[in-house]
């Protein structure tokens, strides 16, 4: 299965055309235009049949030609099942049809990308990626947060808190001892949890926490703590789902940031 | 410095319009118009002033009206120094121009989009990230591999080969025994001393890697190979810099997708 010995070989995967019957699955990014690609513009105008799910904002789709298919969550009913999704891109790609999967932010970072490829391929239907940027490095730009920094790191961790607790949970204690940030997907609901599995790992309690809230909406809101008062805080300021949660001493940049800014013009 | 206690307050750092000023430090992605966002062609045809890297394609610059500011390493000459473009950002914005510093891959993942941030905020001079797709994810995707899937990684590690086997190196060992897939950029000059501490930490000797080669150029080139293997496979080859190095598990994903595609298609 894994080729290991034969195989310094032409990069691309699976080449750049969007043929009939072939699927693209792609990242539209975490919701506003400003980080929708070029790439993803073009296969909106060039597909068929466009599935998507409900994080994308609406105006992408304007941009769009083919058929629609919505697969996300609507309020007050169940979400589409990862099985009816399956069917269906394949049911529309064994049409003929040009078929652009979309989803929000990246496809591949926590997205299923891979787990629908796979059901493609064991269909026998040519697929490729398209990557979007993801919502975790998105929503840290948009707080003047950065991912890396020549003196604070030299790596960062991006993981989801899904599994937290649960027998197929990571090891949160390996990821503190890197001593590198992590930005934490999908860790709201497991977010104490998570905080303790960290400290466990050796994380001091006074290690920066920021919570980013519905990034790049109405509701969008940052809530800065340390490891030791996070759990409390977010309680307290009723923080919920979407939120990105970010560990280390990356978080305390926005503050130097704004403290430097404010010092200069002020005087 | 860092206002622990009092902030849970708006998320946007600076805001979405672009100011004479201002210095917008952009992403234009790994090189192809595929990744070039909406957001970064917004702002190029807004901008004053592009002081733009080597590593961004040309065509890219076309979007633009401002003047140009190369910095980047031409063949044959020294490469810009940071103090030069530390310099230059900061006049052209104290001369009111608006300011869009644009660099290959994401700002903030191994870019200095924060070093040059807060050289900004010293100044006194107002300044955002605007986020590109950062290229070691575009080239995994381009070589069909997922970042994450599932049943095999719930959390996925970028790391700087840049500084290895110095004072200033990561814990590659620990990093190592996270288990988690770990993506190297800057990776190849110093490939022995990062398989060498991966091994250390742990790593089985067959952990599959893939070195992704001028990805998006016309001489990408894929190398799988494992950590036993692959720093001999990579002098045979010939590899060199730019390139991505992946290690781990979901290297392997595109192999399985192949045969998958080839064993539907032949039957």
């Amino acid at each position: 299965m894994t080729r290991l010995a034969d195989t310094v070989t032409r990069l691309n995967f699976m080449g750049d055309t969007f043929q009939p019957g072939h699927v693209w699955l792609a990242g539209a990014g975490p919701g506003g235009l400003e980080c929708l690609t070029l790439g993803v513009v073009a296969a909106l105008a060039e597909a068929d049949a466009i599935v998507y799910d409900a994080l994308v904002n609406p105006a992408i789709l304007d941009a769009g030609n083919g058929e629609r298919h919505f697969v996300g969550k609507r309020a007050g009913q169940p979400s589409t099942s990862q099985e009816t999704i399956n069917t269906l891109i394949v049911d529309l790609a064994r049409q003929g049809k040009r078929v652009l999967r979309l989803k929000g932010g990246d496809p591949n970072i926590f997205g299923r990308g891979g787990e629908e490829a796979l059901v493609l391929a064991r269909a026998g239907i040519p697929f490729r990626f398209l990557p979007g940027i993801t919502s975790g490095l998105a929503a840290l730009a948009r707080a003047g947060i950065p991912a890396t920094m020549r003196d604070v790191n030299k790596a960062i961790i991006l993981a989801t808190g899904h599994a937290a607790g649960t027998a197929e949970d990571l090891d949160w204690a390996a990821l503190a001892r890197t001593g590198q940030p992590i930005v934490i997907y999908m860790g709201v609901a497991n977010l104490a949890l998570v905080v303790s599995a960290l400290l466990g790992g050796g994380l001091a309690p006074e290690t920066p926490v920021a919570i980013l809230m519905a990034t790049s909406t109405p509701d969008e809101r940052l809530l800065v703590a340390d490891l030791a008062s996070v759990v409390a805080r977010s309680q307290a300021e009723k923080i919920t789902a979407p939120a990105l949660i970010v560990v280390g001493q990356i978080v305390e940049k926005r503050a130097e940031f704004e403290a430097l800014l404010e010092m200069v013009q002020a005087s």
